[in-house]
């Protein structure tokens, strides 16, 4: 159990290969050499046209803190047999190198650097599964909640999901991150206190059943509560519920705030409808309607089609697990390292799968802004000792169908990566989450629409700059030579 | 941030709802009521036939630990407004309730309670969303991860999903539930340490970019470790991967145990078929063939059927997000409530989704096993009056489509509870992850083959005792009588 090791750190959050070859750098005395390496995702999830980056300052925090515990070197040692002299290596052992990040809330796309490290081999592997695990989901959830957003334009989305998170760090980051990603407040009092976010929520059946009747319920939870939303389908929705809403807020008059009522069951369509000609009849217009109930940007969709009568929305299950797509794909490679005689050299890693073909070399990303409309033409990956500010015109080429390209003049190349890191110390500092959202929401002003579509977007350009893909292509035509002259006999 | 606070507790883990109505029941006196709350789901998750449960150990560590910290209670005062006679009731709040929960690795099925908390009301109520997203989580990993078990059979399976889990949390407790679901070992060195499980893995591509090409990649890794499993796709899988291990196997013969190669991309079947032709021809029939990448079931069972050479699986994604169904809808109602009398009564929520109405009263439930066969009938929910032990015939009869029945004799009726938290103490000791995952092993011998199938299983009887059923018609009607008789003019 956790609270066996008080000293508990998450140096350890780490998959066990990581340890095994850094026992080999460090053994071969190649350790301290210095890597580049790229952390990126390959493909949008849930089918969208883009995606929100979020999870960098908890990364930094990990960055800044990591280091093996007492009982961390224990373990290595006395259970998994780590030699002696690898564990005193390992005690002093702190992240020393720079790190350059988009920061949060950034519109981000497949097949371009998110984070970039630059630090001693050793450092930059050790610490690669712990940073794809905070941007996979926080990324992922930013995301999903920005689906849900754009659905919904105006009305006010709450972060309902903590039961049904996958344990306890989703509920947390994950509601941080819908927040990024364009809601207005969650249910979870903790995340709340952490993150300086809204809160919302009211009261669950359990309260009515405790009172035995909607009526004495909502009078009990009125006495103490000037905000009163009601939820109102404990035993019967339009016979009881709405009903006794509207008594009870006829009764107490200006001592409460009536907010309005909440439906969690049945069918939210027709209730809704009916609920909202019951409190406009009994002179409550401005009382609003909350729904919940396993929603998601397909159910809004499909509830908007048909005219519920809606104000807010209560997201659980769906956003704080992304459960159409649970996972990003985010993977962390290495694209350059130091040789022997102190030169860098770039490293290409092929596969069976061209998508997982990596693009080697130490690059940087632009986002070219048009001037004229303030629209993104696209993102652009350069090596990184070329400057698209400093070009006239550059040709954007599609880096899989390069027949697909474009001449672009009048842009601004907006240069997507910040330093957070330098020489292991943290010089960034996160704004607050609300900045966050804002400037995710900001961003997307960027986007011409066809790129925002929930269903089959538009594809956003990201290209390589021609002396990015050439290369690429050099690369991998080394390693083929390379396989080619393999004498095994 | 969370290091801003060091004494952040999980009291706050919660929707704020709970808070709101804690805050009502102590205002109105009602907060030390005595109420029984039963946790649960309605569905099995991926369509599987059965579910295995996990989770207590984790619950029963947040139960001890209740209690809101100074920060916890300045935020709710300061940044949300509570009274200050509230806080200082919460001050001084422990769960002081008794427990009953099935242990870990128990077969669990739909609309069965996991969980039964006897507690004050106020404290019952604000433990919920913690012991939900608690529970949720693990039980649905250790069930997919006995699925994949099941198809797999004596096939080794490790799990590998940390970079893609949702979050930290998810990672380890997901990792510990894989394991009592049936998995052999993880890669998350941290899970290893806190819950004493076998940790496994190698080296990744990185190693081999490192060393420029996998012969010295290999010896690199060979040197410091003596068993070897060579990842093989860096660059060309059946030209240079699997040559070079068999040429780094025979130059390093008994210095190393070899225990075999692994496959992370390009098409399995295909390629694991070779690579066992070239390792038998080489000389090496016990090598092994560990696979990866996006595995699942499904995979499995198709690269199965296309005689795929593999010994060991190692399985990411798809399993520690559960990724086909990343949420168990598990639920907890209140069941039963102290009257003003000090008698307890039955409470009952109705919906107007007729599979969310729950089942009213304090219940016992049992698991009704055939002494003739060892094998499971189904399970049986009392009420708490009731003891099936003391009877020589039950009926069981299926508690919606009631004309399904049968009567069963020479049974043996196992109660599931066990009393794990008397007056707020822990009572129960779990035992180690090992030894669950055997019981969790043990128990589906319990059952017929046509409940364990991946595909369509056929439904597990779980079953109301007459007078359960009995009680919760008459609960159902009590209510519609009040709804009728409401006079709101």
């Amino acid at each position: 159990m956790k609270s066996k090791y008080p000293d508990d750190s998450l140096a350890l959050h780490t998959d066990l290969y990581q340890i095994n070859m850094a026992e080999s750098y460090w053994a071969d005395g190649i350790h301290n050499r210095k890597s580049v390496f790229e952390l990126y995702f390959r493909k949008l999830p849930f089918g969208n046209g883009f995606a929100i980056f979020a999870g960098l300052e908890r990364m930094l925090e990990y960055l800044r803190d990591f280091r093996f515990s007492e009982s961390d070197l224990e373990y290595l040692q006395n259970d998994l047999g780590y030699s002696e002299d690898f564990i005193e290596y390992l005690r002093d052992l702190r992240f020393t190198g720079d790190v350059y990040s988009m920061v949060e809330g950034e519109l981000v796309f497949g097949n371009e650097p998110i984070v970039r490290i630059e630090a001693p081999l050793v450092e930059a592997q050790l610490v690669e599964t712990a940073l794809l695990n905070i941007v996979n989901y926080q990324t992922l959830i930013a995301t999903k909640a920005s689906r849900i957003k754009q659905i919904v334009k105006d009305d006010v989305v709450m972060e309902f999901g903590t039961r049904r998170a996958q344990e306890m760090d989703a509920a947390i980051w994950g509601t941080r991150a819908a927040i990024i990603g364009g809601l207005e407040s969650t249910s979870n009092v903790r995340a709340g206190k952490l993150f300086n976010l809204p809160v919302a929520g009211t009261h669950a059946h359990s309260l009515v059943q405790a009172y035995k009747n909607d009526y004495e319920a909502f009078h009990a939870y009125a006495r103490r509560h000037k905000d009163c939303v009601f939820l109102v389908d404990t035993y019967n929705t339009l016979k009881s519920g709405v009903p006794t809403a509207i008594k009870v807020a006829k009764e107490l008059g200006d001592k409460i705030n009536f907010i309005g009522i909440r439906l969690d069951s049945g069918d939210i369509a027709f209730l809704s409808k009916a609920a909202r000609k019951m409190l406009d009849d009994a002179g409550f217009p401005n009382a609003k309607i909350v729904v919940s109930n396993d929603l998601d940007e397909y159910t809004i969709l499909n509830l908007k089609a048909q005219n519920a009568m809606v104000d807010m929305w209560g997201i659980g299950t769906k956003l704080i697990t992304g459960y159409d797509q649970p996972a990003l794909g985010a993977v962390y490679k290495i694209v350059s390292i130091e040789k022997e005689n102190g030169q860098m050299e770039d490293t290409i890693k092929i596969s069976a799968n061209a998508e997982k073909v990596s693009t080697p070399g130490m690059k940087k990303l632009y986002r070219i802004i048009d001037r004229e409309n303030g629209k993104a033409e696209g993102d652009y990956i350069t090596m990184f000792d070329e400057d698209p500010q400093l070009e006239e015109r550059i040709k954007m080429f599609h880096p899989v169908h390069t027949f697909i390209s474009k001449f672009v003049t009048n842009f601004e190349a907006k240069n997507l990566h910040t330093k957070v890191v330098e020489n292991g110390q943290v010089i960034y500092e996160s704004p607050s989450v609300q900045e966050m959202r804002e400037y995710a929401t900001e961003n997307l002003d960027l986007l011409w629409d066809e790129y925002k579509r929930s269903l089959n977007p538009e594809e956003y350009p990201v290209d390589l700059s021609q002396k990015c893909w050439d290369n690429k292509m050099r690369n991998i035509q080394e390693v083929k030579d390379m396989v080619e002259q393999i004498d095994l006999g």
